[in-house]
């Protein structure tokens, strides 16, 4: 299989990336880093990413950016870059990447616990994650020659350790959980669903 | 209770404005037409608002758009406006609100059912649905001065029958239960909470 990992350099893309580098052929895409640049908050990149790399049989994305800040603090343009970073960013990824994916290929993108359990400071976050929870749900049945998509929603991972005390309560997740949620959503047959990691 | 209705002269806001003008002082605000007039997809237009009104208990929400594609013909634009319509826009008027709403007052939003049961061509609705249904979760233990969020989540209502086609398989609900939801939110004392009207 070839897979695009959109975010490959990143803390859950590394191990990602390892994984399936094992039996499947991976193009590492990062921002600034890999085998391959992108901007998901620019169509044209995206756009330029997919003619750069060719037909492809899955496209995981492990990236999106939205501030952290107070609901009492936060400013419309604040909570509009995260939109238009991690949520329409990957929705991009999707109604550009939908005309270059191989028929039966895979979608997988990241939202992420906040969707349903809320901290501090993260309302762009959790409003980001739920619209693409919906998303996956909403598009999935729409897309053609079977191609599947998901959404994985991982919990903060034990990689990332200067989140932990932001997550009060939450017991961080292996990223072998993580990875084994994106081989089932790109190796099984299931479309339209919410991989939970928690 | 002073209690603003932006969205008041549309099909939800009509008769949510009616029932609560019954004992309440009731300020219509709509696009065009109401009271007082408002564009939610403008930042200043919405400060405009609050600065007219002034002082107030209750905001309600019942505007917000999102145009119907199927994902095969979405174009990331289309995403895009509705993003910034439907949901940044109702997004402001809590951001914004959360200023000029006096102590214990409450904030009710719309979503709507797609965000979990989707119909075709409805995946922007959809999104914009999941992600006002996570931000009233998540901003509502972060507000201060005992102000209150939550969202109303309707299915297809019975004075829309121009969706009925669109929406196969659903059982159109009456106003009143709409409106007994809108009660719930703005007389009740739940917070944090996505009301389904389905
Ligand atoms: N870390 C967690 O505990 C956790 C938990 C739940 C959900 N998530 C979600 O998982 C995703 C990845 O998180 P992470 O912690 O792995 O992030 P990260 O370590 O900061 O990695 C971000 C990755 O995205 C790339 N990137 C940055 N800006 C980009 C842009 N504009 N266009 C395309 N790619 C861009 C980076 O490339 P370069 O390296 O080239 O800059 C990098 O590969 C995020 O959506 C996050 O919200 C994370
Ligand atoms: N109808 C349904 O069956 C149904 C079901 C579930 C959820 N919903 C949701 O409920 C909400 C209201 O739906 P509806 O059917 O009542 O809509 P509608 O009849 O089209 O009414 C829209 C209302 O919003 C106002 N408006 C339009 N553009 C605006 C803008 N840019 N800024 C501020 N106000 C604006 C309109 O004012 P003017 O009259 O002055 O133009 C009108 O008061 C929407 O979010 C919809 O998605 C509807």
């Amino acid at each position: 299989m070839k897979i695009i990992i959109v975010g490959a350099t990143g803390t859950l893309g590394k191990k990602v990336a390892h994984a399936f580098a094992e039996k499947h052929e991976v193009i590492r895409v990062g921002n600034t880093k890999g085998d391959v640049q992108v901007d998901i908050t620019n169509e044209a990149s995206i756009k330029a990413m997919y003619e750069k790399i060719g037909a492809f049989d899955a496209l995981i994305s492990t990236t999106g950016k939205g501030p952290f800040v107070p609901v009492t603090q936060l400013t419309s343009e604040a909570f509009k870059s995260g939109l238009l970073d991690k949520l329409l960013g990957q929705v991009n990824l999707v109604l550009i990447g939908q005309h270059y994916i191989n028929k039966g290929g895979s979608f997988s993108l990241t939202s992420g616990i906040l969707a349903d359990h809320p901290v501090a400071a993260g309302s762009v976050l959790s409003t980001i994650n739920g619209g693409l929870n919906s998303f996956v749900i909403a598009s999935a049945p729409e897309l053609e020659n079977g191609v599947r998509i998901n959404a994985i929603s991982p919990n903060v991972v034990e990689d990332s350790p200067s989140y932990f005390d932001s997550f009060p309560g939450e017991i961080p997740v292996t990223m072998e959980k993580v990875v084994k949620a994106f081989e089932k959503s790109v190796l099984g047959i299931i479309t339209g669903q919410v991989i939970k990691v928690y």
